[in-house]
């Protein structure tokens, strides 16, 4: 770890993209921000050469990989010398201040716990994912690393929620919603009901419930859910704009004189589609864990590389860890 | 009961627009329909000057009403001369065969259960949605009538689903998936787990785990979940569809060029609208109960009534209850 600056390790064979797609988005951040720098975790041959010449980008060898449908928990016992071990161990070491893949899920959340451990007080570290609503990002947690949960795993999800909201998305005072079916409180399962009555004491700016409907419209900034439900949710969002995206473009050039009209609209329906890409959040964090860990899309291009790297360097900055280690132990 | 045709009763008082949209929707059903006959259920000054003059069609009293806001169960116990009470006694007396009401969900799920009981070997109603994938419609089950489900509840709901889609989407093998958040049998919350293995054996066209996103593209046509995701995912589709929409109406009416190109496109759009509007699958019905029982959305209006109205005729003429008891008794 250099003096002033910030360091991050970055999966260079994580995603679908790689190592292509990541050497490239590291170039971009580190030529955007001349306090960063990198280290390139993976194979010598491919970081090696991509470290070449750049004075702020380390190439550190690992030689093993971690493929994307490889069962996370056996593959980061087995494969210790892997980008995603190796990367974890970096940020273990004090060697890097935090750790950005686009690889393995399931991997980087089980190296995540595994190497660096968790915060004093959390039991479930949880992912999270920022998402596009019309006047602000929200954050949700937990997408899928619980499928199951008691109540008080909700209330450390808000307070992670609230941290990287504070943090990352650069809110003062975030509000929390927990996500059920109805607002009184008495609605819906037994884990959000039990989970309500320990939120409205516990958890700071708990607005009570949100409905699925609330969502996609911004109503908070912290939407918490057990993993099942966030994953389930994450993915009906993703998959109805795709959707709908489709459906409008096949309508929109059914004629000539559509298609016309269409591309009068393209660079505004461009300009729609670009506040409303999730990627430029810059992935998924993974909360409650000793250290900033950053998970990418697994189809993540340059630009969703290079915002993922600057994510990690404002979660490092602002001191996510610390904040989520404050908010557990305050509670 | 009339001879060779079909008579459901109709809740006059039931939704936002009543009783002006229920008694337009009605007769415009009616006049679609020359084997329909309707018993419109509510307060004699609603019912009586409604039927008047219209041969098929009935007023028969019932003086209480159940707002949208009031606690079901208890409601529904008070008020046995309410519009929902009385419709479902007369499909349980043979006057009706089936009933459609726009009014309180949980109410018409409780009077539902306790006035018509359930088929037998159906521990659990539950509730169904229809609604629109580009290819063709799919159905869920539950929507949010067991917040809390056993996976055997889960098994029960994919054999009523089932019996929905071949009785009103007029699919002759209807595919079943599970929704979970990876598409092996070993990922998802225990209830979920569970699940799968149960339906591996117990259920025809079960066709495994599908994931959020597969949801609106409509790659299964029952898609089987509790009622606390099933409410959720149905929430989180209108509600990204609703803002997707604003937000594109907003891009393109942005000057007036692009006004003016949007207007070419209006006709196009429209039609997809209506293609993607849920309205036109008349309404959710409550599976389980010994009787055709829909439910409208609140704010159903003329259309929606008479869609209802018309499926109703449907889930009766192709025998939905008897389906249902025979794919719950061959289980």
């Amino acid at each position: 770890v250099n003096g002033g600056g910030t360091t991050i390790a970055v999966d260079a064979v994580g995603g679908d993209h790689a190592p292509e797609a990541v050497v490239e988005g590291v170039a971009r951040a580190v030529d955007a921000d001349s306090r960063l720098e990198v280290a390139l975790v993976g194979p010598e041959r491919v970081v090696r050469p991509a470290a070449e010449g750049h004075v702020r980008l380390t190439a550190v060898p690992a030689e093993e990989t971690i493929s994307m449908d490889e069962s996370p928990t056996q593959a980061v016992r087995a494969k210790r010398d892997s980008s995603i071990v190796v990367g974890c161990r970096l940020v273990k070491e004090g060697r890097a201040h935090g750790f950005f893949s686009a690889g393995n899920t399931g991997a980087v959340l089980a190296a995540g716990t595994l190497v660096l451990g968790r915060i004093a007080g959390v039991s479930r570290p949880a992912i999270g994912a920022v998402f596009p609503t019309p006047e602000r990002p929200s954050v949700i947690v937990d997408i899928g690393a619980n499928a199951d949960c008691r109540p008080e795993h909700l209330v450390a999800f808000a307070h992670m929620g609230t941290a990287y909201a504070k943090t990352v998305l650069d809110v003062d005072s975030p509000s929390v919603g927990l996500l059920s079916i109805g607002e009184e409180p008495s609605k819906g399962s037994t884990l959000v009901v039990e989970a309500h009555e320990l939120m409205r004491t516990r958890v700071p700016g708990f607005e009570g419930n949100v409905e699925g409907r609330d969502v996609s419209r911004g109503v908070v900034d912290v939407v918490v859910t057990d993993g099942f439900t966030g994953n389930v949710v994450l993915k009906v969002m993703e998959g109805v704009s795709a959707t709908l995206v489709s459906q409008m473009r096949e309508a929109m050039t059914s004629s000539p004189l559509r298609t016309a009209a269409a591309s009068v609209l393209a660079p505004a329906l461009r300009e729609l589609g670009r506040r409303m890409d999730p990627d430029v959040y810059g992935g998924a964090p993974l909360l409650g864990v000793a250290g900033a860990v950053l998970i990418g899309h697994g189809s993540s291009g340059p630009d969703a590389v290079a915002a993922g790297v600057a994510t990690s360097v404002t979660a490092v900055r602002g001191g996510l860890v610390e904040r989520i280690a404050a908010a557990v132990e305050t509670d």
